[in-house]
């Protein structure tokens, strides 16, 4: 039995109970949320365990739709990609002769970078040095020519990780001197957790659901403008294509963007991982950093922007490597001195994602022998898009749920109409209205989807989130269940 | 040009000027600092530049003898590992009939664990099933018997990550209410820049190095009193065997340690990622777990503890998969929950980390095929012991060095004696005399170390940090160049 003692700081926390208990912990991280793997997913995969156990339900298997996870979903990973990295892990593979010569070449080239000629020695900090190069030069070929140095790119451990440093740099001051960041609502709640845990403001701007969830500068002022009042705004974040909301921005609108963060003196934070997801006829990708070139030295010698890429999503979802790389520009030099230092703390990020993202910028080339089976990419692509049109489609068919397009990203975010019966039933339960509607589609159908309150919504509206991943005969009975399973909810509560 | 606003915030910050400077950063990571890769790694970058360029020097090749990272060094990967990993990376490989049977199965294993069989995919937060598993079957064989919940156990993206995740969910408080946190000095420099990074307080205690780095239980006690008058201690970190300073624990000493952590009421983090790198006669490893629970449930029911492995040193060196895992003891349940909530943020360590992790929790067994060429590490051991001895006997015979005997870890931390010359003129070149040493050293001989300085040491000592991993030859060649530095410095200081 621990001895009392007389200390006044060990009483408060009680003599005979622990050290690190809820009351003592960081308040900080008590305040941090993240749907995505929140209570319906834990429930989820609680009753993934049952019905192995053999309790009976309602359904077979439980669909998770619930993150953008494009190989559990049964998507096959690019052949070239697991070569190169198969011979990079394994280098006597170098010699075997069923592996084709550009993968082998590929191979060499990011062995050669390596440390001891290994994936297992430490990188630099910011990354390989030809991967390093290779995303400079996809960033140029991407953006028409605008040049990119590659020493204003870090690989990252994902782009997660890459935003989380971006915003511990940026956070400082007090009350009313606090950093406020402004995040998109609805929003990928990396950025609220990630607020939360800095402790920053998190400044909300409202996407307009009415325009298919576009950026409206009118809006951007309103919440800046209330922003000031209370903290010091410092950063705007955008996330294009849309995470959850699927939108794609204009070349007008980024300009708009970009002209606001100027006159406003705000840094931007482009989170562009679904770059390569764009579906909606009429719509493209623009980066920010091509459009920012494009609009001049008056902008571009000054505008400070921080673009996000991955491996996790676009065509390859190679989510569990943990690779993504962040392109600087315009950041003050003794700023760069000190995220040099910040990221050298960490030592490198996996090797093995650095070699990965390296590869997602220099794929197969026209010649090369891995090149005709690398086009079929576009494939993963085209299915996705039909899968954006299909989500919508269905979903509008159903009275209750509207769906704007999903013009790009992984997602749908349908608004839901829920009736005052179910509101008070969910009050009853302590649930946001929208959580108890996915936890009983979950308890009733097996489908896995995060409410939209896990992403911020407008008062008094319901969404949820939805993956456009799943194989195409799974997402048809995953539409299906879930509208048959919103008309008897709404009977139900009507 | 950005037009001149009259909004004050923005002019606190200069109207031309950048958002992000280091005036308007984060003041927590400007007090970050991190010796490992600080000045001098960055100038021996820039040395083996100038080497390629042409540029003639006193030497042909610079030795990195800085950092912990055994592949750079030349060691090789082990051949089990990689043919796993590769097989996980490309399962086609799991069809190649030159690949053994039990690195297919355990490729399989790993596949079957990951969602849609693909190291893609992400894993739970807390890791991939199967290797959880396998840690607490580690965990329980090594010591003794003593029972392992997986639940307990968190795969982390190396060592650091599971540190600053614990560290992050202690800290606390403001004022003289902050939390502190104790630390060995010399330290590892990730634990003084996490806590920098946090705004905790860093609590010191100090090494005996007159008798071999060991900790000193009345040095404990003075350097918690001291704190108490100005910060809430609530955590002790141990890391055994130790970095910088090699030395091994015995197990009295760690039962002291627990003993003092229970009175006081600190919880316990141990650093235990050179487990498997002893050498010393007469030494052996106790985790710190064992001898908790040998210690009976007066200790084993309440203290808690965390414990930290990685993938990157011991036998296997594997620093750039950023692989590792904590166990956590005693926690609360509530913080528990808090702690599952904050690494979903992160999604997941990187699978292939993971994957290479469970490999070495779970690596050949006698009978098995692999077995015989995998207990070839025991080499890589032995090279190691007698490096670490080598290391101590030569620079022992130089006059003004002196160093304690490198019972475990990777590197020797000698003594240097500098003369009062020599310390002025560093602090004419506005550096520290170890810093200034080190320096010199590298211009001259092309040997990269990290000065004690960059560790923490008494006042009016000095030190420098040394791997003892280059290979043999290239050892003794270091060594003898160290040695006639020396002399010619203290010549030129005298």
């Amino acid at each position: 039995v621990a001895s009392v003692t007389g200390d006044s700081k060990m009483s408060e926390n009680g003599p005979w109970g622990k050290v690190l208990t809820i009351d003592t912990m960081n308040p900080t991280v008590k305040k941090v949320e993240y749907a995505v793997r929140g209570p319906i997913v834990q429930r989820a995969v609680q009753i993934e365990k049952e019905l192995r156990e053999g309790v009976k339900k309602p359904f077979a298997e439980v669909i998770k739709a619930n993150i953008g996870d494009a190989h559990a979903m049964g998507q096959q990973p690019i052949t070239f990609f697991r070569q190169v990295l198969a011979m990079c892990s394994y280098p006597e593979l170098l010699n075997d002769s069923s592996f084709p010569e550009d993968a082998k070449h590929r191979a060499r080239r990011i062995l050669q970078s390596c440390g001891g000629s290994s994936l297992g020695a430490y990188s630099a900090s910011q990354g390989i040095d030809c991967v390093l190069q290779d995303v400079a030069r996809y960033i140029e070929r991407r953006d028409g020519g605008i040049p990119c140095n590659p020493e204003n790119v870090y690989l990252t451990t994902g782009a997660s990780d890459g935003i989380m440093t971006m915003l511990k740099l940026l956070v400082c001051g007090e009350d009313e001197g606090r950093t406020g960041v402004m995040i998109s609502i609805p929003q990928y709640p990396l950025y609220s957790a990630a607020l939360a845990e800095l402790g920053a403001v998190q400044i909300n701007y409202y996407l307009n659901e009415d325009k298919c969830w576009s950026m409206d500068l009118s809006e951007l002022k309103r919440s800046l403008k209330e922003a000031r009042r209370h903290c010091n705004p410092r950063a705007l974040c955008i996330i294009n294509p849309g995470n959850p909301t699927g939108q794609v921005q204009s070349r007008d609108c980024i300009e708009d963007v970009i002209r606001f963060a100027a006159k406003e003196r705000l840094l931007l934070m482009a989170d562009e991982v679904y770059q390569d997801n764009v579906y909606a006829e009429g719509c493209e990708f623009h980066s920010f950093k091509k459009v920012l070139f494009e609009m001049g030295p008056e902008y571009s010698d000054s505008v400070e922007l921080v673009s996000f890429h991955s491996t996790s999503k676009c065509y390859m979802g190679e989510c569990g490597f943990r690779g993504g790389y962040m392109e600087i520009i315009n950041m003050d030099p003794e700023v760069k001195a000190q995220l040099n230092k910040l990221v050298s703390v960490r030592l490198c990020p996996p090797v093995p994602g650095q070699a990965l993202m390296g590869l997602v910028v220099n794929p197969p080339q026209p010649g090369e022998p891995s090149y005709i089976n690398f086009i079929k990419r576009s494939a993963t692509l085209s299915a996705l898009a039909e899968k954006a049109r299909l989500t919508e489609e269905i979903l509008n068919t159903v009275p209750g749920i509207s769906c704007n397009p999903v013009q790009g990203a992984m997602y749908s975010f349908p608004s839901i109409s829920l009736s005052k019966a179910a509101i008070e039933e969910a009050a009853e339960n302590d649930q946001a209205p929208d959580m108890f509607y996915c936890m009983r589609l979950l308890e009733e159908t097996g489908i896995c989807l995060v409410p939209g309150s896990g992403f911020g919504q407008k008062d008094g509206t319901y969404h949820f989130r939805m993956t456009i991943l799943p194989p195409m005969d799974k997402l048809k009975v995953l539409l299906t269940k879930v509208k048959e399973f919103h008309q008897r909810f709404t009977n139900q509560y009507s």
